[in-house]
């Protein structure tokens, strides 16, 4: 029976973590860079500390651990017997695995809440686990990046994030992201406009379509989901949504001012795209996009979303927003917090499709010594200890070869491994080195030898 | 109710993290530098892959993950109503938390068997979870950092694995680290020689108290666990063994002649021996240790175990060795394997006691901005833009103080994050600069200030 992972897993070759390294440390050093503080929080967490923070749906998703030891002891003989599960859960698991990083983060900062110093700039890259079905690009364990501020109302934390975002995609050399951003006072002002809070929802996911079916499809969607023709008018202006983000925040300003809070909606946001506007991006473009709606019942201020480069079929590859009150859930009162997030993953797939990988360093060593002579070993492990101290990564293949069959053996792995130097003989110092990409032989120092293959 | 985390995990500050990726950063770059390439594996494996390759106590301390959705469906209702939690464990559960990297490499290699080109080095530094009562330094999450060869039974890989040591140890700045070395052929070897195989285990445990407890100790034990007075005498040479690694090889070779398993053992340790004198040791020492029986049932040729400087009392800081069939146990045959651990935490430890972590840039702002007045915020902002660009971690406080009481709570703010310089004040591109450690203030500009806080 050949060996197997459970779906929805995955097992990483050397190239694949070079290459999902590279991006990981593209971000981690961004968020220092930008002042972000690394946390760890453990795997597992309490039960409790993880329940009912995801909804219905989330709790059933979260990978709950067996205790240990003889754990029907204290199982009820009665539910047992029902065989029901869902009661019997909480009686043979205590534990469970994370399930994404704000809900540990909300957890560290209550429980640390009087050493940490406020605001609190913190980042975390771990993987969670979710027992969602499988499929492409969902995964049942995954990496989240995170960056979050707890303490601070300040918009300036929401113009530093569309920075932060622009500066690690600059850097992946994945040029053309779109940071579209919304205000959640924007959408509570609409729905005050259009007199129905409870189609929100519906109103934007109808809007959203409106490259696709056009205006008439819009309207008659809305019409369909019970928004009244009343209401449609008074956003008429959001048909033609377009220009500038200036633009599109005037005529915000004139559709929301029968709703403060909406206003106060626009008004942040243009704080936030003036700002942009004066220190300007490198290579991605902020966007005003109401239709933006993501964890509605979460955020209450800024809402972002990152859509990949247009030349590419992506979802969103990042995403975030404002939670006016995080840690409420562990008994700590109003700690505004404001974080984003990035896909690994999606990232991960776009710079695949966009040949952005070409920087990435494989793991292979830069000059290979050939084994075909063991009065030769010392000599060369003396020389690789040397290259080795000089950060050459350098390799010497480990079985001499006795034969024929066995020095080719040794070529073929050359070949395999894409390694473009190999030393074949040492002799008194003298290094018979080869250039595999050109076919070209030197005798050198092993001085000349570093020169070279640098 | 205070948020809590299970016991034996633990979350880790960004003090901790900094100290942590330190000695993580410093393993995985000796690890590349010496040729290993890096894998990952899933967190949890199928049950069936880790079950029964760690013995029983094992079994016991393996996580296991309760299937999903109605997971009591399909268990059986008798060894329900007889709370058989043994047997029912694997009628809810499937999948497993990984144990230990050794056996999820092992199923790498089969699985991946075509795609890997052997000899195949490979690292994986991965958290593992343990059942484990948490005590003193023992932790249910804690990381492993192993690297290992597979493909080659060479013994030019036992002598780089303790260069390897030595490297990792030496820029850790840990000097003075012991490592052991013995061989499980010596250990066979000894077990013909008195006579009694099933009484190896005794005799070496008895064999490590002679500095404690003096060669009369040691034989009052030996004949206690019931090791005959003749086979005792026969063994006489280990009583007194000390001198260079030489002096003991030649004094086993003596000892072992009648077994000829144990005179290859200590051919093969003459080898190495050999090799490391001619190479040299930055500053690790290398110590041959009869008594090393560690995994004992597991290693086939060479054991290591690593001891910390004198001057700190822990236990081992890394061990390994070599074993002839890692992947049989996954019907992949003849395929041998050595390496080595480092203990992260151990380290960390011993690391802490000798105030090694010095050199660890702690995450923290080179510069602070301090936010009195928002109108020079555009400017500071556009400032530290180019600052970070120039790789200088640079923050501004987010909320602009509007009294004196939040202006203190500023500076309250540099002092306890440590912060070395503030920006107080913009006006014209001219930068007032405060160095919190002298409170020498100076005025500057951009380029000005960055040379001086570099």
């Amino acid at each position: 029976m050949k060996p197997s992972i459970p779906k929805g897993t995955r097992d990483f070759s050397s190239t694949e973590v070079a290459k999902r390294n590279y991006i990981f440390n593209t971000i981690k050093h961004s968020f220092e860079n930008f002042g972000f503080q690394p946390i760890e929080t453990p795997s597992f967490e309490n039960s409790s500390t993880l329940m009912g923070k995801y909804g219905e749906e989330g709790d059933r998703l979260i990978f709950k651990i067996l205790n240990s030891g003889d754990y029907l002891k204290k199982a009820d003989e009665t539910l047992l017997s029902e065989k029901n599960s869902q009661k019997v859960t909480a009686q043979i698991s205590e534990k469970a695995l994370r399930y994404d990083l704000t809900v540990p983060f909300a957890r560290y900062v209550v429980q640390h809440q009087n050493d940490i110093t406020f605001p609190f700039k913190r980042y975390q890259i771990q993987p969670v686990w979710r027992a969602d079905r499988p499929q492409k690009g969902r995964f049942r364990e995954f990496y989240q990046c995170d960056a979050d501020v707890v303490g601070s109302k300040s918009l300036l934390q929401e113009v530093e994030f569309i920075q932060l975002y622009d500066t690690v995609f600059s850097k992946l050399g994945l040029n053309g992201a779109t940071i579209k951003i919304n205000n959640r006072k924007i959408l509570s002002g609409i729905a005050q406009v259009i007199g129905a809070s409870d189609k929100l929802i519906d109103f934007t996911v109808a809007l959203d379509k409106l490259d696709k079916i056009g205006k008439e499809g819009v309207v008659k969607e809305m019409l369909e989901k019970g928004i009244s023709q009343d209401a449609i008018e008074k956003v008429a202006p959001l048909f033609s949504f377009s220009g500038t983000n200036q633009d599109k925040l005037s005529s915000l300003s004139a559709m929301l001012e029968a709703s403060e809070e909406g206003l106060a909606g626009v008004e942040e946001l243009r704080t936030v795209v003036n700002m942009i506007e004066e220190i300007g991006l490198s290579s991605a473009s902020l966007e005003l996009d109401v239709t933006l709606a993501r964890g509605l019942n979460y955020y209450t201020g800024a809402i972002y979303e990152v859509a990949a480069p247009k030349e590419v079929k992506m979802g969103s590859i990042g995403g975030g927003g404002r939670y006016d009150d995080l840690t409420g859930i562990f008994g700590l009162k109003d700690v505004s917090g404001v974080g984003i997030s990035f896909g690994l993953d999606r990232i991960y797939l776009v710079m695949e499709e966009l040949n952005l990988f070409e920087a990435v360093e494989l793991p292979k060593p830069r000059v290979l010594f050939l084994n075909f002579n063991e009065a030769e070993n010392l000599s060369k492990i003396k020389a690789i200890k040397n290259l080795r101290e000089n950060n050459i990564k350098s390799e010497l293949y480990p079985d001499t070869a006795t034969s024929n069959k066995q020095e080719k053996k040794q070529w073929k792995y050359v070949g395999s491994r894409g390694i473009e130097f190999v030393v074949t003989d040492v002799n008194n110092d003298v290094f018979v080195l080869k250039n595999m990409l050109n076919g070209e032989q030197t005798t050198c120092s092993l001085d000349e030898l570093k020169k070279i293959i640098q």
